[in-house]
């Protein structure tokens, strides 16, 4: 059996950064984001009919450091005596470079893998599996704003309004093509385990997610810009406090974010954030997305320009 | 009477960021500095026979917007009833650009003003009298690696190694040559009433004095590299964290940043330090200064190096 499923990375605006139980890959906090519309995986699982090794092609290549990740998802959802999984997955933009490529790749997983497997699984399962092998990969399975919770055993996901309700753009500066040199799944151990600001950073998140949460109700932009800015800032305060210290920025990232300073200046609608990696990320409304595009393209070192609106969550095709 | 000083600036190793009390300007934290030798700030004090307005020259150009904080620094030393004063300053380095500007001012206006008052004032006193108009400022009464103790109602000062015992240098990025945006003292009473890392920052402060006390006694320059680039980024994040955010980092900063990264990586014993503004201040032994100077010079966006030894306390010349 074959399925075919796209989902879209999504671009956290109060920030998962830090695990409370790293075995279930539980997070220690709720998180709120964006799932995006023109970034894209799409990935095809097919089931042999008996059990086999597992093969994976990503973009054409085969991938097999992603393997052992990709075959857990694949065993929580068909179950370990499941057969072998032939799986092909293409994207559209680069990988492992702090643009959310797992939080797609692991939601289009879970969603084709349950389909090729014969299950009627409802969202929030297919969350829950996403979100066991990759924290963000739950949000993608939602489209618009979604707000993660973390009860005592599990995680729980909502839209708190589509992309039709408040259509914003997410301007993407692209700093830095390779990937990052440390994963954010060792990062956040390191984080836990060493920074002094750890547990203020856990405690004071249900502060941020409510004034965020706000914010979206009311389609309030300026509030969501100042929230936003705050915690992600807050969180990469957590990453350099670590010993050793993670410092995901290059010079590029503060030249772009540089340029958002000069937009919000002269009253731009903008705003920054920034996930584990260089790139920084733009939001603001559709009006202002040209400008700030070819502000972005004019910033000493940024290399590439994406731009998205924001999106459904992860579908079969 | 006349007299004329010199001091020169002190960079922070272990940070002073935070005031227990803003009226008399006592630090929240002790610090742990080393005293540059090749970056000066020379004064003139000369006290007239009357009272009157006082007089200030900085490089030869007035500056009335320093004067009330010189004017209480100067009835500190030799009362409110004093004659006026004429005061000329000479400052052989950029001023109010996270230079430390302020703490060989300061140093140097407390040891001519004492001495043209006809006052025969210790070390200590004059440390303290500086300290409360610039909190930094004491540190420059001392040669070379200074711990700042912060008792019940005032700080101690003792030098931990001399120039001659650790003879280190300093090489200064300079990435922005104007005045920084938001003042020390301003940033530090925002970061104490809206970080929620500040308290954080403040518990962990003896950890990070007592590893950096024992690197010096040790002489053993990687264990003073970890703990002063551990606590810079700390401070940093206090600063990020707090609302609205302080960044005083240019791209130019993290450029530089990103040299010494390499450096690092091939076995240099260089560290990096950055104080409350965009210049980088990297520390190596006197035998990598050269080099250190090279690299810092090809780093896109730093305008000027500026490298010293360190030196001694402040003096009359």
């Amino acid at each position: 059996m074959r399925a075919i499923s796209q989902a879209q990375p999504n671009i956290a605006l109060v920030k998962y950064w830090g695990k409370r139980d790293v075995e279930n890959n539980l997070p220690a906090t709720g998180s709120l984001s964006v799932t995006l519309d023109a970034l894209w995986t799409r990935m095809s699982v097919e089931f042999d009919d008996q059990p086999g090794p597992d093969t994976l092609l990503v973009n054409g290549a085969e991938q097999p450091t992603m393997l052992p990740r990709v075959r857990r998802c694949l065993d929580d959802i068909a179950g370990a005596e499941r057969p072998a999984a032939r799986i092909e997955s293409e994207c559209n933009f680069p990988i492992a470079a702090g643009l959310a490529s797992s939080a797609s790749a692991f939601a289009a997983l879970a969603t084709a893998a349950s389909k090729a497997n014969g299950r009627r699984s409802d969202r929030l399962s297919l969350a829950r599996a996403a979100g066991r092998a990759s924290g963000s990969a739950a949000r993608s399975l939602y489209p618009g704003f979604v707000e993660l919770e973390v009860g005592p055993d599990n995680i729980n996901l909502s839209t708190l309004a589509t992309p039709e309700q408040w259509p914003l753009t997410v301007t993407v500066a692209v700093t830095e093509a390779g990937s990052k040199p440390v994963s954010s799944s060792a990062a956040m151990i390191i984080s836990r385990q060493t920074s002094p600001f750890y547990e203020a950073w856990v405690e004071r998140q249900p502060e941020d997610l409510s004034a965020a949460r706000e914010a979206v109700a009311a389609r309030d932009f300026a509030a969501l810009a100042a929230v936003a800015e705050h915690n992600c800032l807050k969180m990469h305060s957590v990453m350099w406090s670590s010993r050793p210290s993670v410092v995901y920025w290059n010079s590029a990232t503060l030249a772009a974010l540089e340029s958002v300073r000069r937009m919000q200046d002269r009253g731009d609608a903008v705003f920054f954030t920034i996930d584990a990696g260089p790139q920084v990320k733009v939001v603001s409304l559709p009006e202002m997305a040209t400008e700030v595009a070819d502000q972005l393209r004019k910033t000493a070192g940024v290399i590439d320009v994406l731009q998205s609106g924001l999106g459904d969550g992860a579908r079969i095709l």
